[in-house]
């Protein structure tokens, strides 16, 4: 494999224990990893260079929580919640309808028209969730078009029950860890469950994620959402990697997520997009507790699929310094699944990164909304 | 001129009076000028023709408020001031001493990038006020350098008194309605005054309007940002065309507001970027004031260009549906130049206009942080 010099970094952010940022550095990839990071001035020769021309480069972003396998938008009903006005359809289900309806091919495309669009923002790691086919049919389907973007998959049988199942949810659960988990285990990594008032409870999420471990599927949850709740405790338990959204903690809850090394996955597009409160991200640096920051981009709660807008958002509604939001975004997000490849640019590390059209990593919050990616590279190469 | 059908647009935004929002539309373009929109069914036939695939389109964003003539950045002031860390450095006077020590080239080339940024965004009409450079020359230079680039420049000798003339406010007035107003005046269609404690007083705003119109610029205020004040009613007594921040106003400032006509224009990125209130928005709209959404992009208190970004903060931050957002960034901002053949897409505007990557306007506030602009057509052309 040939090498690169990558050369007129103002600010190289790699996470190195030693200098995690360094100003007017260089970088050096062989193949799709890096092999050498440090000032410019001691940059060893390569194969081939590439000036990016005085601008920042920081760690591709990991988003761990995303739900891209669906059809159908649901902008009106968005438009009413903002609006406040009367909206009678149907939530989450109205998303499964159209999933349901929608075909392989139409699933594929708009996979693939959310994955470019997270490119060109400057993610280069995603972990997509299907939940919202809720068949065994449709959740294998929706994982096996998933499963052609991205490793990084999730069976979220346990998204909700499905309007056909409201009479007998212990049975649609008995499906999602039978036949279910069976047909969609071969295109997931990853199992997670709703663990919610409204959707499934600690025992319920207990159960599902216990028959997820036996088909060789690691745990996430979504919880304490929408109020206080058993998830992030039954997180913290199980020693699951991440638990999602954390809106509403108990002291005890943030004690448990410090001792155990759960990862907190914050999701401040939602409360935007939702008028929710916002999670309280400071509180949980202060007591220790390691933090990711993902898009949860879905049709629903949260639409949005920018990372930089998510750390623009964590610092001014939720208490972290850039730098944090940046690490949270990156580092947290690739702890968050359990990687040490990736959110980082150290020597062996994947060569993941972003190109800033800015002379700092400050920049991600300080110009919000503006979209600062130069160029997104995945794997060594600019895409 | 060649005539161009554009066909293939979900949804066409054109705030004619009988359909301000048609579906399945088409538009015509002659020249720099729309001369035909209506149902695609129903369209003509002309020279050359554009499908842009089931795409929303809506009037080009016109960003009635920006500070683009600086040079340098306040990062690392952002940054503390977010962070809640002590900060030495001297705010807005940081900015003056580095637009001073600037070159014409790279004050031009500032101003390129930022415009070049705010097409991307679907920006097509820029006002650009001078204020940093606050002596006569570096007014004039600011002003030069702004009108390479639009007709909507604003001179804003007015925007702090500063170092130099700290002890002697009155003669700083003295220089800016005498030499510095009369070096500006050619090159300036507007002036400006920031009507603030700890800026200019309402005496001092009226001197300086009056000594602008006298040189034939029309006025225009920066008023109730920081607090309540007098900078509003001033406006609306002298039948300004529009005042600006508005964020602490008395019922009698939306009072003389919705009786003058005189456009409140909002900058909720400030507020996003100092974590100030928002203005309330709903409020204006309720009394009947016409209200404009700008950038206010600037280094110090908001460093967005992105009127995207504006319109979902809007949404969420201060009141207004979705229609009203981008009515308020588009036509709102026209009403705030004083301007109708911008900011609407009927027969005989400008043909400046936004594809968005979205079938809905809606989406621009359903989908915060992304960038769905398609493409941005600036008088008939895509650029």
């Amino acid at each position: 494999m040939a090498s690169t010099l990558i050369t007129g970094i103002a600010e190289l952010t790699t996470y190195d224990d030693v200098r995690p940022v360094v100003d007017d550095a260089a970088l050096v990839v062989d193949g799709d990893r890096v092999a050498w990071v440090g000032p410019a001035h001691e940059a060893p020769a390569a194969d081939a260079a590439v000036d990016v021309g005085g601008r920042a480069v920081v760690p591709g972003f990991v988003d761990s929580h995303s739900h891209l396998v669906f059809a159908g938008d649901r902008a009106a009903e968005f438009e009413a919640r903002m609006s406040g006005t009367p909206y009678a359809a149907g939530g989450i289900r109205t998303t499964v309808a159209a999933t349901r309806a929608a075909t392989d091919e139409q699933l594929t495309a708009q996979v693939a028209r959310l994955f470019a669009e997270m490119r060109r923002q400057g993610t280069t790691t995603v972990e997509v969730k299907s939940g919202y086919g809720l068949t065994v049919a449709d959740e294998a389907r929706a994982l096996a078009v998933a499963r052609q973007f991205t490793d990084e998959t999730t069976f979220l049988g346990a998204h909700v029950v499905p309007a056909e199942h409201a009479d007998d949810p212990a049975g649609y659960v008995d499906l999602v860890t039978g036949p279910m988990l069976e047909a969609a285990a071969p295109y997931a990594r990853w199992i997670d469950v709703f663990c919610e008032r409204g959707a499934f409870d600690a025992d319920q999420a207990r159960t599902i994620l216990a028959a997820g471990a036996a088909a060789g599927l690691r745990g996430r949850l979504h919880a304490n959402q929408l109020g206080p709740g058993p998830g992030v405790a039954l997180a913290c338990e199980l020693g699951l990697v991440a638990v999602d959204h954390c809106t509403y903690l108990t002291d005890d809850d943030v004690d448990a997520l410090a001792g155990s090394g759960t990862v907190a996955t914050l999701l401040p597009g939602v409360e935007f997009s939702t008028r929710q409160p916002y999670p309280d991200a400071r509180r949980l640096l202060d007591a220790g507790v390691r933090v990711a920051i993902a898009s949860d981009c879905n049709p629903g709660s949260c639409f949005t699929s920018s990372i930089p807008f998510c750390i623009a958002l964590a610092v001014r509604e939720m208490g972290l310094t850039p730098a944090e939001a940046l690490h949270a975004a990156t580092a947290g997000g690739a702890a968050a699944l359990g990687r040490d490849d990736v959110g980082r640019l150290t020597v062996g590390a994947r060569a993941d990164l972003v190109v800033l059209d800015a002379p700092s990593y400050r920049h991600l919050a300080y110009r919000p909304g503006v979209p600062l990616v130069a160029a997104t590279w995945v794997g060594g190469r600019p895409v």
